[in-house]
């Protein structure tokens, strides 16, 4: 009986040593992530009490990801086991002027080859107060988005809160795939989570004039973005990351939350990046602990964006950092001096 | 334009470091291998000039499996590109009364979903004095299985000698679809290779008494075994390789090679293991050598045990080993002394 | 909730890589052990619900050697945090004619510094069914000691089973405190596990003419040594483990149970070693895992001695190893063959 | 039969991990490079076919230098075998202020102790249309200065075009020495590529003005020596490479391209450096394929810029990029975004 | 007999590989460090004859402790072997706004357990002309705080010149206790070296305005705060270093000298971080080499000042640097351009 | 001022990881090692003063092998500086019937072109009692022969005692060159230690019937060779070392010492190898430190040949043991139960 269920994939993540070329030498690093995944460690290291609900196979590498999980303290014993694979992502780490590389072998996964009849909702979510998910879960498959939906659609009755980040993947769907499975989605959530880029390829909601590729944030785009977005699904809250990417090596990197009244943009941060992958989850964590907490929005969102700095500085996918850490980088304390 | 060709699928290999239990650290060694690209390996680092053929991906696990064959100088330029997938397999290795585990990840692979039309044998197969396959390819699928008949088909054609080892993966087929589409292909065979497990899994064929945990050798068995298979498929030699496994890290390891004529037994090799896994595509590829070169029946027999011998010492799939190293040991220096 | 809970401290075990000397190179490989946590990892492995309890600091080190226990499903939420440090073992390990070498670094870690206050017994083993703890941890101390008695008092009293692995350790006390303290704790205990140097050092109990260093077994002597202890403290089973240590890299191993009606000596294992420590701890989680899932007593017995045969060949102080191959090796496999 | 045909020395590079000083550790990256050897490399990632030629000797050390050139399908047929030696250069990487440090250990390897017999150039360049060396082989002794000038005479009998990077190395040569040997070989060069300290250092000829440690480049100080090189020598094209050295970590880098017309100055890029050793062989491997493939000056140049920007990124001497990544940089995405 | 003595802790220093947080891999770099032993290895890369003297167990920690000055050449024959235990720091390095963390497992080390009796100050310092000792080892114990006085004073009755780095720990003891001892053993120190935070600390003295997490420096309150110490204790010179930290990263270093007559400020670096542990301690070992080798007043801060920024990029504790490097530094070449 | 004085080349050892066959991988395990060298750090290791001489570059790679040498406490004080470069050793180490490699790329080491007035012999023997080098070192070139001969002559006026292990290198010289160089040294040498090869090679004394690759030892046959080198050279002791190879994994290890009245054959050792090279200098350097230290010829014998013995199982070329260690071997310890 978890208080936060977040549900979806988690691959076997094969990185590159340090900033090494694809098989440049004989040694992948083997660890586990997905986005909804991420989330949960990132709250089971604040403290909640969460659960991670998705399908692996029985075999040594389904256990591990389970294994994993587990470390941290995710509750892991919703998870439905069977399907035939654990899905992969390959990662090359970029530098400098060159980016970071990602090779999805992630087809025929077990996860995605669930059938509604594997997950019983109702049961599931006996007990539990909010219900997290992205838009990757239901790009995996027909099958998938329509497990999506009923989970949205049971935690809707049992009036918990739902947060979902649309975190749209070109690789996995088309944009009018994705802007009809979205759609549908949408009137369960209430917190909406994304980047620009997301709401312009799932929604066609586009804001003016902003270049990512140059570094420089436009407020009133933003805030466009946002608006839209709130108006068109009756949201509570729509969180906009928002990152500029310098080089590979350095991001800044703030965000921005709208809550039908207020418009609140973050600090930013000029982040010297260690690993990047995860960074918006461990953003939806922050997020989702600092409301499920009773954070008020402003400071919610500056929790959110500090968890998030940090992930970028921590290896992996999943965000090793405590309340207690993010809160002293929300205080100010950013300049890196040793904690003895 | 190679003399020797094999044909099959080359696998991202996926091993656990030392002895670790899979995922026991985040470390996995990544190299490539699959039965019919180890003996173009062995066949190149005896100067052989040797072409591998398969279907692979257009991305960089595809580019790096190709790498690591022309690393060894084995021709490459016959490889399709395309398809979904490198196929994976995860390794660990075993010690003392813990036995190594495979765990497959290779459905869907490029090479598996292969169609006729991807290859043209004529000119595969132009200036080419040699056709090698094992019973692995065409137990990947219906296609490939019907790939793998006009290859030995042309290859009879344009008068090239066949051989083929047998090769038998429960997991990718049963018995009776093995028996079926193997006896199909056996036509085309000259040379047939094999242990007592796939002559009974595939052809029903067995041989008295022999408990191969146990780590004795029936000899008239193993010869009972031989003549079968050569009378029922009208081979020029049927090899059977003879591995006692007294534990994980120590096998007793021989063959014996059938010509019709003699039952040749070759000397057999008490063997500390330092990585099993090719051992018997070490074996083909030094008999296919042995026999390419014209050393007699007993000569190329002891060659080839020799060089699966030194196999055993070696990491990863591929032999890496010359044709000097395996004459040393057939001439009866294995007593390990630093050679400066 | 646990069904068995275990109790001790764990430490942070610091091995060398390999079989280098200490500090050979710069690099210590950090995991975690410790008698009881290796008991509650076996038994977690093999499925079942367990609890380990001990006292560790609040900081990272801490928090890792809660993690560590988590990964494999030990139940950690009773663990209490406080004191100052965790303890530290490091090791060397031996090969051929070089033995291993273990230097301890755990005096004032928190478990050793507990109070009896730290531990409320009565809700510990709410709803739980079995007690195990073994020699060292009254050997940390008198409060520690003193906690062990007031542990095994309340087990007692709630009708649980106890078990004790005696492990005796001369760096911790002297045969005269370890008999004096040993002595009362046994009334509580059913199940005594233990070496017949154990039974010598903490209890006088000799068996005759058996030299250890030399491989043979005596079987009448561990007849004796079993019956006397099995007398003098009416225990219901005494299992001793039979090491013939051969080299640091080959040991025989077996055990023998008493019932109190029949003596029964396992199957004997010829082990390649891998990693040695917490091979008696993974006999012990064996045999209880076997007595509590309802084995007979040879049963039970084959199950442990195969578990810890396995334990062998797995680095570090846990047993990664299943049900499943515990029984394959049990039922004859011992051949090391590859599992595909 | 290759297209292009580079001609030097191949060096076992033994470099300490990360940024660890020389033996600060017992772990060498052992790893193949050289001037010419990084620009066959570029080109065979760039889809060209290129030769590269050199004299190794006949034990593993020179078979592995070969084998990591095929791995990237350089032709290394041309390649003769004999001699003592692969010469080895350490490398240990700087930071911040600590500058990067080389220690050459290359006398008397097989190539510098070549013979003019060793090297059939008519036979060489069979086929051939470009001919590539550095101002480092023919400083490596007498004999191999010989050896450049037939190659480079035969190259130019055969229509080839012939380039040379003019690499000055102090502990190779004198000035003097450098400027007598280069003078004669330079009759034959086409396109000359140098930086101002080449330009000084063999020819004496002085920009105005600039100071290489302060990080301002002199444009007019770049043409004045690019015009008199020209000048002096007719070539096609003189390249000059610009590189601000900030610290060991950042350097800005550029070029400019003068063919006689125009002064072509390049994009600069602000690199975050992961190995710069093979930077300037990457911009003429760049500027090659640039100009092979029939790109306009401008684009040849801005091609060889970004090229070598991303072999900054890339660990070793090599450059393992593609055609596709190079042109995506020099299109204007130097962002580092994740490519997924 | 050695001209330089040095005394103090050295700890076993466990870091986690690169930026990984504490325990996320199963490896530590084991090496050694303290702020006395730091700045004896620093002397003796400068060639001076310096010996550190401590006391350490007989056991192979200990040992390597010591091997790992040798190895640097300082003379060891002086450190006591005894008492149980080598103390611990756990080192997880930072980045960007995530600081370096440090958890110390130092007490009950045998250096902390010291008696006076251990160390004969006549004996040890026969023949020498300089001692040093940090705030931190007073710090350790009120035993081995009399230990300190005791050298102090014999120190000073043979005439050398004694150096003391305030270096105040807040775990090790309170600013009372730090300013009660400290205060007492300043009579007999020559050259005072510390940050404003130690002088805050420890006795109290403030200088006005300065923010040390701005990154600004404030060149009056530091000509204070030296002022101030050097009226209230009679020294010779007082340093201050100048630390502005910016990020984990990227931090500002500088330094002042007062001698009585001139403030003297040095060039600022900005330093990009390989390790920032020893950064002070390799600023008095630059100081004390530059003041007793005869440099003058801003040459001895130039070469401290240059000798730690260098530090900052050199793994571990030790600065392996030389007097040739800090030189070419001191000198103005911090571009890191290669040296060959 | 050492008692002993060891003389001879120290290399730089570059080792594949594990049993990987050359450049399998990228990394290269780099220590350093030698005949005297490795002798002189077993002396060290044993409590004796010693000093190595020699002759290394000026750089970091000769400053290295110094450092290596005084981790251990060897005196490097002797040690010139000058010449160009560090002799290499490549080392494969070989598993099984797969033997060990070496590949030699040592010539024109800084120590094989020394000439004979870089060593004061009488300055360096001032104070010392034994002088120990071997055939090894005059068989780098004449000028080094002649620098041996010096110093043996040097010694004997002094009164040293002189020891000389054979050691032959076919790769190095003749067998008639080394006969005629190694003839004109023996009449300074007191104790002469060799295998029966090098007494074949060296001096043409054969014993009867040994066939070295069988595993038999032939007593007699030694005896007989022991006794024509002891006639015709009138040494103090004649010591064979007796290794039978089984595999490059097993080896039996024993040797004899003849002192003109007696024949001491030793234990023999069963040994599991992890590190063989270094094995015969682990030999010298117990039985110089046995007959040194005043044991009895049969106690020094059994103290060189267990020394050995535990050399076998520690990697590199020194060997890291104890005088304690050794003899709880000696005194038949050798089941490496775990030593707590």
């Amino acid at each position: 009986m978890a208080d936060i269920i977040t549900f979806g994939e988690i691959m076997l993540r094969q990185a590159s040593d340090g900033y090494l070329r694809f098989f440049q030498n004989d040694s992948l690093q083997a660890t586990f992530g997905g986005g909804e995944a991420n989330v949960a460690v990132s709250l089971a290291n604040y403290g909640v009490d969460v659960a991670f609900v998705s399908k692996l196979p029985e075999n040594d590498i389904g256990q591990a990801a389970i294994n994993s999980l587990r470390y941290f303290g995710v509750d892991t014993s919703l998870i439905q086991r069977g399907g035939k694979r654990v899905g992969i992502y390959y990662l090359e780490k970029g530098a400098s002027q060159r980016p970071s590389k990602v090779i999805y072998d992630r087809a025929f996964s077990s996860i995605s080859m669930a059938e509604p009849s594997d997950f019983d909702w109702d049961n599931i979510f006996h007990g539990a107060k909010w219900f997290h998910f992205t838009g990757i879960t239901p790009a995996l498959g027909k099958s998938i988005a329509e497990i999506c939906k009923e989970a949205c659609k049971k935690a809707k009755e049992k009036g918990m809160v739902v947060s979902c980040d649309l975190n749209y993947r070109k690789n996995l769907w088309s944009t009018v795939e994705a802007g009809e499975t979205m759609e549908k989605l949408m009137e369960y959530v209430d917190i909406c989570i994304g980047n620009e880029e997301d709401a312009e390829k799932v929604f066609g909601i586009q804001e003016t004039n902003t270049d990512v590729t140059k570094g420089k944030l436009n407020h009133d785009g933003y805030k466009e973005v946002a608006k839209k977005l709130y108006e068109r699904f009756h949201f509570k809250y729509v969180a906009i990351t928002l990152r500029a990417s310098i080089t590979a090596n350095d991001n800044n990197w703030a965000a921005m939350l709208y809550d039908g009244i207020e418009y609140h943009f973050s600090n930013q941060y000029a982040i010297h990046i260690v690993d990047r992958v995860g960074g918006g989850d461990s953003f939806c964590g922050g997020l989702i602990y600092g409301l499920f907490s009773g954070m008020k929005s402003e400071e919610a969102l500056e929790f959110a964006v500090a968890a998030s700095c940090l992930k970028h500085t921590v290896e992996g996918d999943f965000n090793h950092v405590s309340v207690e850490e993010v809160k002293n980088l929300m205080n100010g304390d950013g300049t890196g001096r040793v904690q003895r």
